[in-house]
């Protein structure tokens, strides 16, 4: 008989899925134009052209046996070399090559990071508002799932909640910062008070607590500020991180786990990814685009189209009387309906041809999500939409 | 606490891996071309120029966004359809693009189909000799791993040992031909034989017994023949694929589950393969290599150097009297040891910079593995050296 817990996922819809096939249904009927859809995190940036110009150039002059082969079960040393370089010039690290497990981007990183520092019947925590796969990424683990309501003041940590909610058996938190959906990017302050509750909450149920920071829209980083970096406030801490959305590979599935030197048995961590590996059914992100990537990642794509799209919907959203944290990065913004039920609101919306996600599966009722990785001209256009249907609806 | 269980398989040491890291610590002693070293199954014949030229073209002028923007969650359409016709034209069978699930390798196919198609506490069947990773493969899925013992003569299925162990726990049999290690293909007569038996426990236990067929040496395959098609004999069939032999691109991790249309539920199996997906990390195989591997599925690296070196191999073997089944694919053999203990016989042969593998980890004791994927030139030098080794130590 096939996995009926498997076969029952399958009538639980994607609330994103559906409102971007629907976009693409009603954009073939009135014209791709004409619909503001905002639902899908796709990076809306090509590649930087130094990455295509490694790859084929890999493809030309590399011996295709060298190139193609298996690498080493531990990853590419190249690919490893250089992030830990890069990661120890960008934020005082001290990782050595020997930290780094490259991964198949970062659903890949925290598919072995959460096995790694757990065992069955642990418990493992998430802040909302968090990123939806983080779901089925922890409960298909063999762990128990926490979840930590929001603090919508700030989309910060509510450390009342969560201190609240952390027990003995909390084996891991997983944060993702900067934030999908809210945007935001946990502040020093956040970091250095989630360090020192989890330090002592270690000390007292006898067991390091773990901390697995996925950081996917790291790079994507507004004001000339740089994103506080969560494993240099914690020793006991994973950092997960994807080049999708930096180098716009999203595709290409490369990431990696970078295990802080000073972590609980840091040297054994990415041994046991490799083990973790040959379970899930991972060998390794492909070949070419770890030694492609190796040599390109310290480049991103040019992303500052985000932060101009940003800037043109936070000041609408102000203008338009919206209740709305500002983003410190990524390509997401989250503001407070205009009624109680996102849902009701962002159907609201549709009608207006803006699709907007709906807070709820997020972990945050009464937001709704914006993913602004379009034309700046188009989300110029959508602007005027939005204006037309918070007078019509809302005045 | 890291997972105890993940942090005490690192004590466990790679047979195989400890063989080749010796070999290439003596290449560099005494020149590699002086160390006979047969241990390692890594394809020696470059990817086919078409992939090269195909990689080159998609870099050069397809959209940056398209090709590396993240495929649909079950796979690049282009490429599971190529897949499936494919297979519909060689093997007759009547696959749509939906029974396609792209994945990283044959690791990663049988990582899904495993667990959709099992639950815990379910059983799992392999058959010795059997590939070594398919213990933590089964045993990190949560199902009891129970191992059929050799037919040693032919190394067809020991169909009384088969018969005997099969129970109503049992859910699925993993099996693998072409077969590493013994370069044994199943025939006709096997398949049907272990189809018959398959479908009347189906019956008898009342519930489908589902049958796993990981294929990835199907296309290395000797005498003009053509291997039979496991799926083609059994309707509950789920065929993994791997193009790391066949296209010589191993480390680019690219392959699929093929799910029989006359599988029970065979229209739901794909889409719980992408749930699987979201628990164990993976989010399909690169994008740019499933659309350069859709344009190229039909062809095969030059791969008739396998045969001539078994040839060679097997020629020799007779001459000095070994005990061997002649492969009929593959780039392996598995003769049988001089002495009772294989472990042994390879302790010796290692004296004479020959490098073979027991057959012990294969589940075939007394038993050792030569992966011939190597230059034939080589090969004939290591002939002599193998009867100057049979000489002296076995007349």
């Amino acid at each position: 008989m096939i996995n009926q817990e498997f076969k029952a996922m399958l009538s639980g819809k994607s609330v994103i899925r559906e409102l971007s096939e629907y976009a693409t249904a009603r954009g073939k009927e009135i014209g791709y134009e004409n619909v503001f859809d905002f639902s899908l995190g796709n990076p809306s940036v090509p590649a930087p052209q130094e990455f295509t110009d490694e790859m084929i150039h890999l493809l030309k002059d590399k011996d295709p046996m060298e190139l193609h082969g298996y690498t080493p079960s531990l990853g590419n040393p190249d690919y490893k070399r250089e992030i830990a370089k890069s990661l120890n010039e960008r934020f005082g690290m001290n990782y050595v090559p020997e930290h780094i497990f490259p991964t198949t981007g970062a659903a890949g990183a925290i598919a072995h990071a959460l096995r790694a520092v757990t065992k069955p019947g642990d418990e493992v925590m998430i802040f909302a508002p968090y990123f939806s796969e983080y779901i089925p990424y922890v409960k298909q683990t063999g762990v128990e799932l926490v979840i930590v309501p929001a603090d919508t003041e700030s989309f910060q940590i509510n450390f009342e909640a969560f201190e609240s909610r952390i027990t003995e058996k909390t084996a891991a938190l997983l944060i993702n910062t900067p934030n999908n959906p809210s945007g935001v990017a946990y502040s020093e302050d956040t970091l250095k008070k989630l360090s020192d509750i989890l330090k002592a909450k270690s000390k007292e149920y006898g067991h390091n607590i773990f901390l697995i920071s996925d950081e996917p829209y790291r790079e994507i980083i507004f004001d000339n500020a740089k994103a506080p970096y969560a494993s240099s406030f914690y020793p006991h801490s994973l950092s997960c991180y994807s080049f999708s959305k930096a180098l716009s590979l999203p595709g290409e599935r490369i990431g990696y786990v970078a295990v802080n030197p000073e972590c609980e048995d840091a040297e054994f961590i990415v041994p046991m990814c490799g083990q973790i590996s040959r379970g899930i059914g991972h060998n390794c992100p492909p070949s070419i685009i770890q030694q492609a990537v190796a040599r390109v990642c310290n480049l991103t794509s040019d992303l500052s189209v985000y932060e101009t799209n940003m800037n043109i919907i936070y000041d609408k959203l102000m203008e338009l009387g919206f209740t709305c944290v500002r983003p410190g990065g990524t390509f997401y913004i989250f503001p407070k309906a205009l009624e109680e039920s996102s849902i009701e609101f962002c159907n609201k919306a549709k009608k207006y041809d803006l699709i907007f996600v709906p807070g709820d599966g997020f972990g945050a009722p009464g937001f709704f999500r914006m993913a602004y990785c379009i034309d700046t001209d188009k989300v110029k256009r959508a602007m005027e939409r939005l204006e037309d249907f918070v007078k019509k609806e809302y005045r």
